[in-house]
């Protein structure tokens, strides 16, 4: 398929999306609220009824015909997320039950073969969203490791040079988001990477949003590893996917314990598998695996570069009618950004401008956005979010704006 | 629905499931192995569709329409799986990705907790399933725990007496499972229980087979921890219970890192929420977790105590006719056994005989069925299981004495 070379028709896109022709309070949905979770196209829904009516099994232990459907399925959506990333090798690419779930597996693993102790650092960014920060900070609240914060500028753009005055003999491991989910920052990671690589230190990249908005390719980044989850990437919850350099997960100690993880179990001794498997424990989510395989196909379908450039167009249009609002304070405002904007409207709580533009159909969200760090340095407690996908229109930017112009006039 | 009253009716029942109108190799489908993975009825298929196409947002922070009812679906199940335990509070049901997540779980927190040390001894049986091993195995290899294995008789017999004995002032915690899931064996949990309380140590229950062949009541059993997958018990991969006292869930550290689980992030200290939340990291499986409680509501609605029934009348009917085959050698005949029937064909690998009776539609699992140390307890590296699920029949258990006594022809 060269969707590429085709102009992109959001109208024909949002017919893939049953749900974004449904009313709320009797207006049509706008969803803006992406950046929490995406909703599914068709083929996706397809794919995982289609696998439960009529091929399904247990995958890699079975002799059977449906284990051998299921497991070629589930393969061969591996091989869509190792197409998705560029990866050099299918045997790097884990399936996870999320970003967090890769996050906590990178943070566990890597962190016990770093054996990191007392005194030794990790550097976040300012920018992380809590499942990029809670893994890491078990080792400060349990081995006594040091988190440093690299910082960003009032318009959120991450400071390169701060980040690299953090560094320090003691640094053990580096871990940032590719995109920021609260203000839409994107981190430039090709040369954080590249800082990363001269001291030796692992570069781990929470992707929950960067592969949502952004062409990725995991060997032109140059990072050790890439974590990012289904349901934001429109496919399925409890899907995720944690790409790994070849070099390093063949020498980390597994993660959770259980089936297919290990090659041999005796009263007295357990040996491990070899990656992939080692790092999938028990049954995975087979269902969801294959899913997922069918969002990535569909994403790559209509080409990355042209999701990115739709969205880029909906970011400017937001950016600039929102802008026009003098009651409006928008959050980030940085170079280099994603579809995501974070706003607040004179007068009014966060929390209260959500639920009355939602009577209007225009779902945001409201609230820490799982980033207290970051919003502590803007000095709020919580802000609006509209965050937009590769179905989102102009015309919708039109009707978020209505609805809190109304707004506006409600709480002055 | 008070179909417990109703007669059970199979042949109605597997209407419920389309793929079980299916033919493999141009046979009916004999779906025999519902111990690896269950088949899903179209209830649990049309909560999952319905959510993507109809209600689906992330749950929990959100203020708007599709937020609130993604929201309450997901509680909904959760108290699906609360009644389904019997459990008397609903912050003591957890959503985990499977049994391997929730036994991962409760193996790294309640330990944590127990502060698992250098010749502190950990309980489990021969009969154990990996997933219900190599957690526990993790604090032997990483900290110098030692692990005591409850045995069973020649005939797979839990022998209790035995068991008690392994008690001593140094043991942490007992974790067994329910039920075998390679020979079939029910462990009389609710005496292993007394005594665990009389000694005041934590029980933990692998339920992956006993949740779906058994009726659980967790105040009856008297355990504190019972964990089961809901790709098992008629639902979606990617979804499973971890159910703990409140006591218990109550006081033990988190186990994932993210967002959700936290109360507070600042650069500097975090805080934990309370259950269910602490244990439930990031985004949850929300479209598995409301599938899980269609295929639990669909299993209540049927009566526990009438799939049980049902499934004793297969277990006794297939060990029956199964026996009677001279070159046929069952591996567990215990007194209390559910439908799931180990055994090897003289002469004959057991992966040859699988792969042989699946050209006649059969679908039964080969291998050490992630048992290696029960498997070692008989003296052998792999057997056939065939294992029973609500929707078989008594022609099915024909059909597979049919099947094996070709393969006997071929082998012999």
């Amino acid at each position: 398929m060269n969707a590429i070379a085709k102009p992109y028709d959001v109208e024909a896109i949002r017919k893939d999306f049953a749900i974004l022709s449904r009313e709320v309070y009797g207006k049509p949905l706008v969803y803006l609220d992406n950046a929490a979770s995406a909703q599914k196209p068709e083929a996706v829904i397809e794919a995982m009824t289609r696998l439960m009516r009529e091929d399904y099994a247990n995958v890699h232990r079975g002799l059977h015909y449906l284990a051998n459907a299921s497991t070629e399925a589930y393969e061969a959506a591996r091989e869509s997320a190792r197409r998705f990333l560029n990866a050099a090798h299918i045997e790097e690419v884990l399936f996870t039950r999320s970003s967090t779930g890769a996050l906590n597996t990178v943070a566990s693993s890597l962190g016990q073969y770093l054996q990191i102790q007392e005194g030794d650092e990790i550097i976040l960014s300012i920018l992380e969203h809590h499942s990029n920060i809670v893994p890491w900070h078990y080792w400060r609240e349990r081995h006594g490791a040091v988190i440093k914060w690299a910082p960003v500028d009032e318009d959120g753009n991450f400071l390169i040079e701060e980040f690299e005055k953090l560094i320090t003999p003691r640094t053990k491991v580096v871990s940032l988001t590719h995109m920021s989910n609260a203000i839409g920052t994107i981190v430039p990671i090709a040369e954080v990477a590249k800082i990363c690589q001269a001291y030796r230190i692992p570069l781990v990249v929470d992707g929950s949003q960067g592969a949502v908005h952004l062409p990725v390719d995991v060997q032109a980044l140059g990072c050790d590893f890439y974590a990012f989850t289904g349901h934001k990437t429109y496919g399925p919850t409890g899907s995720g996917i944690l790409w790994g350099k070849r070099e390093w997960l063949e020498k980390l100690p597994p993660y959770e314990g259980g089936g297919e993880m290990i090659a041999t179990v005796s009263e007295d001794a357990i040996t491990y598998n070899d990656p992939p498997h080692r790092f999938e424990a028990g049954t995975p989510a087979i269902v969801e695996a294959v899913g997922l395989g069918a969002a990535l196909d569909y994403m790559m379908a209509l080409g990355r570069e042209n999701i990115a450039a739709h969205e880029a167009r909906l970011n400017a249009y937001a950016m600039e009618r929102l802008g026009q609002m003098n009651s409006i304070r928008i959050f980030g405002k940085a170079k280099e950004k994603g579809a995501i904007i974070a706003f607040e409207l004179a007068g009014a709580h966060a929390h209260d401008v959500a639920t009355v533009i939602d009577r209007a159909g225009v779902a945001v969200r409201a609230g820490t956005h799982c980033a207290m760090p970051l919003l502590a340095r803007y000095g709020v407690t919580s802000t609006c979010r509209a965050s937009f996908g590769l179905y989102n229109t102009l015309d919708e930017v039109d009707i978020l704006v209505e609805a809190l112009r109304k707004a506006e006039e409600l709480f002055s």
